[in-house]
């Protein structure tokens, strides 16, 4: 595995936290961003109390986070998402991975989270490219799959991951990630402008959720192998 | 089963006429609805060479088809949506079922068919509600299954098929159609609005079909039953 970092900013939260638990117990050297250095350490403990000794997981705030890894992974909710890549973007440089969890849900407005906010750039992926520093590796991914699902170790994912990102290469490095949490299988969805989609698939899941009182519906994409 | 006949328009079209062979093999009764009568009559008669006798498809001219049938499906491509509807509006009564199966992809404009366009209305299915007598019932569905599948009759389909609508009652209805068909399994994707995320996502299936070198992707939700 090559040596890297990654920063979960946002690892405090309920989704960023289940992404933490799995990259770490996958041998990652995991950072958890909080805005307050505190909240950022209490997370990691909680992590470290999860995973047992030799815990790869620390805690940071989020522009220290950003500083010290090689993969920023964005966790956060969208009310707080361009306020938060401003807070760090002077702590990404282009060598840097940046990946978009980030979901506009209209529960960023006051509204539900059965469906979606339309975003100017197309997606918050996409509007996250507009704040970063040109040429950095931007993907999106890990919007589908349920926090619940991500926070039991104890559990397989029964969920497919869809990457998008411009760059093949990113892609592949992203899908190969993805890949390490057990039961996910990364699915090549090719440029970040396909992301809307994924993202917006996100309120179908959580409204067929409710529908069928279940707490974890995924998505399959059938047809492909692998 | 109850009597009833389905009109397939555009039902000589790839995704139409799968729709007409899966149904009519299913025990329904159908009725291939096409702009020119010659031209329903030949698919008509193309469906039953492939069902064999006691076959229930017959070909009309798409306003008789629409008069004579309790289920329309609405098969067509996105850029010919709103004249065949007008097209048929007035032979379609308020105590008919209205399904809508067409997905705005850019092809429509002369882009691709790994894109898809706004629609001012949210979705398809929305824009025919704007032109369809009130109080009809409507519903879109088949969206992400792919043509192939559907006209393959030794196939069993792969793929969930999610159905919206805004009463749940035509759903319900919806939902047992759908499910006549092997392999298939209804998810209630809830109103009707919701349409606009099941169709774009046909859009990310054929760009996954493209970059997988498949042909039939489809989708499966996990962590439902059944």
């Amino acid at each position: 595995m090559v040596e890297r970092t990654i920063a979960v900013i946002g690892g405090t939260g309920d989704q960023g936290f289940g992404i933490v638990l799995r990259l770490a117990r996958a041998g990652e050297k995991v950072i958890i961003g909080s805005r307050l250095q505190q909240k950022a350490e209490d997370a990691a403990k909680r992590a470290c109390a999860i995973l047992g000794e030799d815990c790869p997981v620390s805690g940071m705030e989020n522009p220290k986070a950003a500083a010290a890894a090689d993969i920023i992974i964005m966790s956060v909710p969208f009310a707080a998402h361009v306020d938060m890549i401003k807070s760090i973007v002077g702590n990404i440089t282009p060598e840097d991975l940046f990946i978009d969890v980030v979901v506009p849900l209209s529960t960023a407005v006051g509204g539900g989270a059965t469906t979606s906010l339309g975003v100017w750039e197309g997606s918050a992926a996409q509007q996250a490219v507009k704040l970063l520093p040109p040429k950095t590796k931007v993907a999106s991914a890990f919007h589908n799959v349920v926090a619940d699902a991500l926070q039991d170790l104890n559990r397989k994912v029964d969920c497919d991951v869809i990457v998008c990102s411009d760059s093949q290469d990113t892609r592949k490095v992203v899908m190969e990630l993805v890949n390490e949490v057990p039961g996910i299988r990364a699915v090549d969805g090719g440029r970040l402008e396909n992301s809307r989609i994924v993202e917006q698939f996100t309120a179908l899941l959580i409204g067929i959720n409710i529908r069928y009182k279940v707490k974890d519906a995924g998505i399959r994409i059938t047809g492909i192998t692998p």
